[in-house]
Order: C-alpha cells, then structure tokens, then sequence
C-alpha cells in the first residue's frame, strides 16, 4: 500500500495525478492498480488528458447536474460534494503490466475536489 | 467468496452495510475486497455515516435526477432504479490490510435499494 | 490481459457484451474479472439483459442528463460523451469463480458508446 498527498486549493478542482501514480508504481508486480482516495467529499476518475478543457466541462457538468446550493438536509454546506462523490466513486483501478498501468491513449486519471481546499490522500494496492 | 443477505422494507432506502462486511471480512488475508451486489436495481457506495443527513441528501438528490414518473420504454414501472443503479454501479473495492478495510475516518459503505422492499444478496470477494 | 475488439455503428449505442467476455475468460483462474475500457468517450456498464427496454431506457437517461449541444469549453463536440464515459465509469469487476462470471440472473455487461461509430477495445484482466 503507497500513500499518496495532494493539497488542494479551490473548493472544487480537478488535479491530473497520472505522473505521480504512474512514478509510485513503477516496476511493481502484480495485474490491477487500484488507486482510492478515503475521502467522502472527493472522488477519482479517468478520463481526457490531452486538452484540458475537457475536464473543466465535465467539472461544470457535474456542478450544473449537482448544486451546491439547496435545502440540504446536512448542514455543513457540502452536500453537493458528498452527492458528486457518489456519481464519480472513490475509487479507480486500472490494468497494470510489468509496473506500467496500461492506461489508453487519451486518458489521465483525476482528482476530483468538491469541497477543498483540503489536504487529501490516494492509497494505490496492487493485486 | 461470502455472500450477505440484506432485506430491505421500503422502496427506496439506504442501509449501513459497514459492520457487516467488516465482520465477515475480519482476519482474511489478501489486499482487496470487492463488495459487488448481483441485482439490477439497487447499488452500493461509499460515503459519510457519521451524520445520517448526508446519505438522506445524496439518496433524494439521485430521486431528483431521475424522475420516478416518465414515460419510460419498460413497462415494470423501475426503470428509475435501474438508471440510478448505474450511476452508482453495482460494486465498491476497498483496500484491505491485516484482515481490515482501511476506509477513511467518515466511510461507511452503503447498500442502496431503489426498487424495494426486496430480499438481496452481497457478495464479497477478496483478492 | 485478454484484450476484445468492438465496432460501434451509431453515434450512442448499447452493446451486450456479456457472451463475448465469458467466453473470454471461460476456465481461467482467479477471483475477480476487470473489464477495462481504455478510452474517454464510452463507457462499461452492468445492468438488466432480459428486456433490452432497460438498457434504451438507461441510454435516453443520460441523453436527458447530459445535453449534447450546450456552450461547452472543449471544440470537438463530444464533450458531452466525455462527461457520460464520467457518469458511467470506463471498467466493471466482477467476481469469478470456476472461470465463470458470478453475475445475477438479470445482469449482462454493456458497452456504452457515447461518441460513435468507432473501433473500441475492452481489456479483461483477472486477479
């Protein structure tokens, strides 16, 4: 198990953490990396890297779809971090071969802050 | 592999599934679990359990999302659990040490029905 | 690593893959199947095979979520299936046993193509 820091610096932000995954886990065995942030206000995903306004949009998408506010019921004001966490999950685990994830052309796995800035972890296992 | 039986009492409903997978899991060896539910209409996440409002919140924001009453195709009247059973997905993996999923301090894991009440089944698996 | 070809022939389409991917893994060892898609425009789903109503009904959903003209940022025009590939997530596991998928009696395995025609691969790696 490798842990992973990231600080945050905007109430939601999407940092590509490919670079740093891909480093920790260079020349390991094993088949399937899972990456998991234990978090309940964040999520990961995978997704375009090559032009970053993809992520911006899906970064909007997911604030038009979720609104921060709202008669919540939870009344610290971070409701719509917790909902945008359920659509994106905690966790991402993608094909590893010879301690390379093998990742597709286009994609990049994020971090997804919804309700920074805070300082997180990613616990990366390998099975 | 270890299978759960969870029975649910209301159409739609949250339940706390943390203790039980945490017990039925306790002292294995291996690095993963997989919780996976084999049903089409209900889902598992992970999220807060401290304070009961935040799965209250995240379960009425997926009711508005997607609308019980529409004029779906399929004639059972579930089709909104089965949309949303895909936005949560039908598994969760948790990263496991020493016989002990290492969720964070306000995880919980969470079985989410959206077409009950129903008997419903949860299969563990580690690897 | 086993890796499938998938040719899609629409725009947005759902394809049951189920077959393909158990024929795949038929007598392999281990525990737990991941299906991987290495792309940022489609997605893997599981959900209910028997009345192919569900899986139209699931796609048109996330036509409705998911606006395919709106002012995004990104020029390609595709940003909405980027954000869909985000809803959906781009793998599914699955527990195995015998080299058989332990999926429930009404689940199949779905490609969903959000940005096609294209050629698309999906990679099974078992753990």
């Amino acid at each position: 198990m490798i842990t992973l820091s990231i600080k945050t610096s905007k109430r939601t932000q999407a940092i590509n953490i490919t670079s740093q995954i891909a480093h920790a886990v260079r020349g390991k065995e094993g088949n399937v990396l899972q990456a998991y942030t234990p978090h309940t206000t964040c999520g990961l995903i995978i997704n375009e890297q090559a032009d970053p306004d993809v992520i911006s949009d899906i970064m909007e998408a997911l604030d038009r779809m979720v609104p921060a506010v709202y008669p919540y019921k939870h009344v610290e004001g971070n409701s719509d971090a917790h909902i945008k966490s359920t659509l994106t999950g905690c966790s991402v685990s993608i094909p590893l071969s010879g301690g390379a994830m093998k990742l597709g052309t286009w994609q990049g796995i994020f971090f997804m802050e919804f309700d920074g800035p805070r300082e997180r972890k990613v616990v990366l296992t390998i099975t």
